[in-house]
């Protein structure tokens, strides 16, 4: 049976649950929380030496990683991956979009204020944060405001690797009143079959 | 004929120019210097919003951003990406470390000491910048010391995605002696047929 590694409050990992569950397949989760060093420990380094969530083992041992990496092998001939093609471009545009131009400052922002309460000792680096991740959500809103989906006309792991973090910007103290076409899309996310929200942030 | 839209110093660009090369697409090169204002003319926004290369526009004039995501879009159907599968899986690994682990700070050290004489204005930010790229470096030379190319036995897109900036790193002032696998594995893909070395880095 495939094993799932991971924080339930990290997107990161949150989409591995995601695409575990809507593709159907039996999985253990094993939660995981870094901030207790729980990534450090022998065990953990010996699945993945870089001591990072979340990861994936299939049955026959293969450690995955890299959160958008995993999302494509489990979607690889299912209707969340288009076929080769310029659909499936579109999805791994965005996907490479969201591990470059939004985590890093949508979910780093969460993670200092929400996580580590290290707003204060950041202060001098937040407001950077918060205009690249702006810019992000401005490009998510240009193409939301006017399709139901990232690409195409169904979920794909486009939306699920960006609603990962988009769903809780705002524990990163994102104001979200300039974007209705995520926030209608984040409702129509969350009300697809078989997706879970994620568990709220809690102090480290 | 498809479009290309990069710069020639560009470790993303040049990623764009050697698959097409690899792959033998006849294609149009239109260099675009960002530092010269050429990514925030009128014509050039209306093909890519963000403003950003590389960029690559193809016949039918659908425009395709994300250099990894453009790297996997020509390598489809080729001996570049494996089928899917574990294989292909292992390629995206990288493609998502080379973006989030290796680029922001490899890539970004050699900007700020080769292109924009930003140096002495960074010097508080870059001993991160070394640090963390030492790390990605490190996660390579682990691979490396042990097996020809990123994954299985031949020259993928992994490759070209990490050779892109790694092989420029010492513009960035990364010490490379620490890593003989790394150094073994940039002569093997620099004497791959079709793989061209990138310009150098020019003052902006």
């Amino acid at each position: 049976m495939i094993k799932a590694y991971g924080s339930g409050n990290s997107g990161n990992c949150w989409k591995v649950k995601q695409i575990l569950e809507l593709t159907g397949r039996p999985h253990e989760w094993i939660e995981i929380r870094p901030s207790q060093g729980a990534t450090r420990t022998p065990e953990f380094l010996a699945l993945n030496p870089l001591g990072q969530v979340p990861i994936a083992v299939l049955a026959g041992g293969e450690v995955i990683t890299e959160s958008n990496a995993i999302l494509a092998h489990f979607a690889e001939g299912t209707r969340f991956l288009a076929a080769p093609g310029l659909a499936r471009t579109r999805v791994f545009e965005w996907l490479f979009f969201e591990q470059y131009s939004h985590e890093p400052y949508v979910a780093v922002a969460r993670q200092w204020i929400a996580f580590k309460g290290l707003k204060e000792k950041n202060a001098a680096l937040l407001p950077e944060k918060w205009e690249r991740g702006h810019k992000a959500l401005g490009v998510m809103e240009k193409r939301l405001a006017k399709h139901p989906y990232l690409v195409g006309d169904s979920l794909s792991i486009a939306d699920i690797a960006l609603y990962a973090y988009t769903h809780v910007a705002h524990e990163g103290e994102f104001d979200m009143t300039p974007y209705p076409g995520i926030a209608a899309w984040l409702m129509r996310i969350a009300a697809e079959p078989g997706v879970a929200s994620m568990e709220p942030a809690r102090k480290a």
